[in-house]
């Protein structure tokens, strides 16, 4: 059994993670930490898990976690890069799903983020935990920064397109178009007022478009992919009212050279070895709630009108495949264990 | 491996079957059956089964339904009882989700359901699928009525107190109230105007209250439990903006004499067998969130105000423990199964 | 032009004041207060408004108020009766939306509000805010303590049977039960992590079962209209996904001699000359979007299966009759205005 | 009083009228027609309309309809051009929501409609109904094709980049892409699977991507604005879990010489005497909210990143601007009244 311990659980992702490796065959919980529920047990502010979860939260001490094989962190940025060096150097290995490991550049941490990197000289060493890009490094890895929930969505739906682009670019990788949407618990279990029910439903927003923090994350993972460095991505991420799943809408201009593609059976075959990446027939439209609550990707392409234009749909859990589930995933791999291990929820619906 | 027929997959409770039984450990699918959908892969109407359940629909077909050790009908009434002769023949036993077996009597049915019952000789057999309280004839059984969504709910929620009625009586059972909300997914996957997201989201109603099928179904059951006759239950039913789930609150009038029950104690000790019942600590106030998906009822007792009027909060998802979940609930004790098998899904939170 | 304050105008009950007293066409909006938001554009935090509402926000400051004929409080307890002395004998009105001036008894407010009253000897004088069974109190009121939202639905259903209780009761008053649903905007603008989408979205429980600060308000209204005093009611409120609308089922046990009565009738001839109460044909249901945005109840009179047990269906808008819209009533009848005046806007369907 | 007849007032765009009208001090409504209700009570069918709105349905006679001064058909499309040529040789103005004006090549219709069209003769002359743009031809016509929702919603955001596109190109017309959301009420109040609550609620997914009739409306109406033919447009619409509201983002590609276009005062210079039109502060981000139930329009211009990309992000709501308000605001100009007579009303919030 692998020893594990969550520290910040008591956000959804901290939540998620309890649902997910309470059930995991391979997985005994060690520690749930937060400073703030010290002593609470875990089941009286989830009750969901009630039976099912048993501990009490504990301080994030390092002593305890040091016991562990492996430590999630579900807390914001910030906090796992205090951690990090002293849990490393006593061998416990890391998966943060905030995002003090997602970007490589400590200065381009430091502007997004607003504050310095503590730990620069990890970064490096930092695999980016998106799973199927980076099988082969994360089973290696001691140290995972797990993709943000919209840069799961994105790069998986571009990649297929852009994996090989210096050598046989297919698409215009200079005006590439993320319209994505998201629902309500992206934003985090925070008491904010535009977060309130009141607010979020029945209404449709979009944010952070002059720059989100997902954006400089996105085109960091598109140029490592395709090895060209000028990516040029507009995205606009949008407010849905729901409380889980992520639906992107990719647009990419079809080279003109490349107007003979198959991109479906392109999609097809890039996936083929992915088990929670479902590539759907032509001609459908993924929604979200197809995947809801489970680990599963799934996407479509299509090529409307005139066919200059690429339009790929991506749907995933922002909570499952875009945070917890990914993560449990990248364990998975770290560990020698199959991908699937303990992922294998078949989505709710309706 | 119990070989398992569905009839009648294409609604919610077939679907949410589907999603259980394929993840059971001891079942193996052997048909699912729509007249309407004939041939057409099953996932091709739920995606959320994509890769996960291969077959095809089919007939509804005697001799294929033959060679199952169990056929589940998640079928409106009507449907289970003109094949439940011959399947019970041929030794195949049969999990109605319907409402062909609920009434043990048959003019009832015929007044509630408006068409003559089918085999009325099996009506005395058929067992009540209300799985807590019957679980040592439903573990004899080869027939099950399978409770309806509210009677679950309901009668989970006055059993305790009205269990020894007959000896003890602790409140007074000729006035009970019981004032339920429901998911939209109860009222089934129809194409009716009154269903449509721009009609019942952003509202809410009461509907039935002249009348609904499932108050002979709670008074049979809780004359049934408490062996008195004069049961009097005010049964008022509301459609609420979700999904899934059903919130019961619950009244009745403490007795004179029994005002010092320890009504606490008294659920505790009703339940403390049951694994899917979870009798919460004094003063919580169950959420729907907290059971949905998965197959607990969770309840909680009040006593508020001058402690003459006993409140019981009671909460299911209507799909899980009021349908689907139930049914192979019973279906694991039908078979000498643990009851839990296959059942244990944590539910989704948020 | 009645000259108008409104103090506290960032929550949902004081933009909702916003929306209908600038449509109103006998009022100039003259101040609107916020403490946290001074000199900040109305219409910036509430963009519905732009070009509608040009202000901006005001410290409540006295000098200003003053100037106005009618101040409207939008606040919570215990900002009204700190300025009330001050404004009134200024010759200033009050309308608060608080619970300031709701309970008669200092003491009982001290006990469910937590403060002491800060002038206690205005609540004889106050007069309790709910249009129709106060209109003449009204009229000649210079202080308003406006009812709550669940206070108004229960009362406005309970009315027609305890108005003349005393001298013919019709109904068992001591055994009331009053089972009312709420959407989320009943809990205010306010940044806490119960109101978030993600946790009540998809998601229906009870709360403050032990005791609600409105259970005193509707016993002492009531008590008053009845003129009887053992008036014995359980009140239990519930959360709903939905962001307006409050829905009340009533029960109340009918006398054994009064089985006889004609309650629809009743009911008609109690509100023939409210223009805002619907008493809705037999058999109806109400649903509270018939009612969304408008100042309209609606109610149905039922009475199911062997006829004991009386139940009533009350739909309002707890922002507009609930709060803002019957505030606004109030006004025009101390202003000498038609009850109507300004709030005849047509729910909002779908 | 303008004497109004409605055809067709049972889906939600004639609910919608008959709210609007019913409340607009220059008209009567004298005759709402309903094949399948005819005798039925309008107040039945809609109880949000009770006490406002007396008339039954009637069959849709022409008799009846020719007293009117103008009829809207708020029909499907097929119904409108049956009785255009009759109703016009009456003196009848014409107003249709429907589809059967909108397009102005009798082929296209019948290849996007699947019909051929009644009165080919009249498409020249019906005048398209989308007010801002074509004030002058609406004030004159006598027969009017309304804009679709999602069409007013797309060319009211790129009319001002392609208004002078002849003489000044401002952006590469040949690129644009509108991905477009809208709540369910957009497809009508019709009894289908998908748009039933439990299917469209706390979901998202795209449709229609291959190619929806909306597709041709928006390129003719952006060519004729333009006076450009390659217009190349890829249009995307999503179904988001709201009851209203549209919220489009677009995206334009600027031309390399226009880079220091100041795109801020373009728009607001275009809309500057449109009173339904905001054009909010640079950097907002409109909500569909801020305009529920209203008959505004507000949007806003990005240019994100480093500039090469417009993002025009515009909200309606679907069933006011985007059908019924705007179908009033040509009433109003056809027949000499403010454009803003009977639409003042200010949008709900929350």
């Amino acid at each position: 059994m692998i020893k594990v311990g969550v520290v910040g659980g008591t956000g959804y992702t901290g939540a998620e993670l309890l649902r997910l490796l309470s059930q995991h065959p391979h997985v005994e919980l060690c520690a749930i930490t937060s400073r703030a529920e010290i002593g609470i047990p875990v089941a009286q502010i989830f009750p969901s898990l009630r039976g099912r979860v048993h501990l009490a939260f504990s301080a994030p001490d390092a002593a305890t976690l040091k016991k562990c094989d492996v430590v999630f962190f579900a807390t914001p940025h910030g906090v796992a890069m205090e951690m990090a060096r002293d849990l490393l150097n006593a061998g416990v290995k890391i998966i943060d799903l905030g995002a003090d490991f997602r970007l490589k550049d400590a200065q381009a941490f430091e502007a997004w983020y607003g504050l310095p990197h503590a730990c620069p000289e990890l970064l490096e060493e930092a695999v980016y935990g998106l799973a199927e890009l980076h099988r082969y490094k994360i089973a290696q890895a001691r140290l995972i920064g797990m993709a943000g929930c919209y840069p799961t969505a994105v790069q998986l739906g571009f990649a297929p397109l852009l994996a090989n682009a210096k050598t046989q670019a297919i698409v215009d990788a200079t005006s590439l178009i993320a319209d994505v949407k998201s629902g309500v618990s992206g934003a985090g279990r925070k008491a904010e007022i535009s977060l309130l029910y009141a607010e979020a439903s029945d209404n449709f927003k979009a944010y952070g478009v002059r720059g989100h923090r997902h954006h400089p994350e996105i085109v960091q993972g598109l140029q490592t992919l395709s090895e060209i460095n000028d990516i040029g991505l507009t995205f606009v991420p949008h407010l849905t009212p729901m409380i889980r799943g992520i639906h992107a809408s990719l647009y990419a201009r079809i080279l003109p050279g490349r107007q003979d593609t198959d991109f479906q059976a392109l999609f097809e075959a890039f996936y083929a070895d992915s088990p929670f990446i479902d590539v759907m027939p032509a001609g459908s439209t993924p929604e979200t709630r197809s995947v809801r609550a489970s680990n599963m990707v799934r996407m479509a392409v299509h090529r409307p009108g005139d066919g200059q234009m690429l339009v790929i749909l991506v749907v995933e859990d922002n909570l499952v495949k875009g945070a917890s589930g990914q993560a449990v995933q990248c364990m998975n791999m770290m560990f020698g264990l199959a991908e699937e291990s303990g992922l294998m929820q078949i989505a709710t619906f309706p």
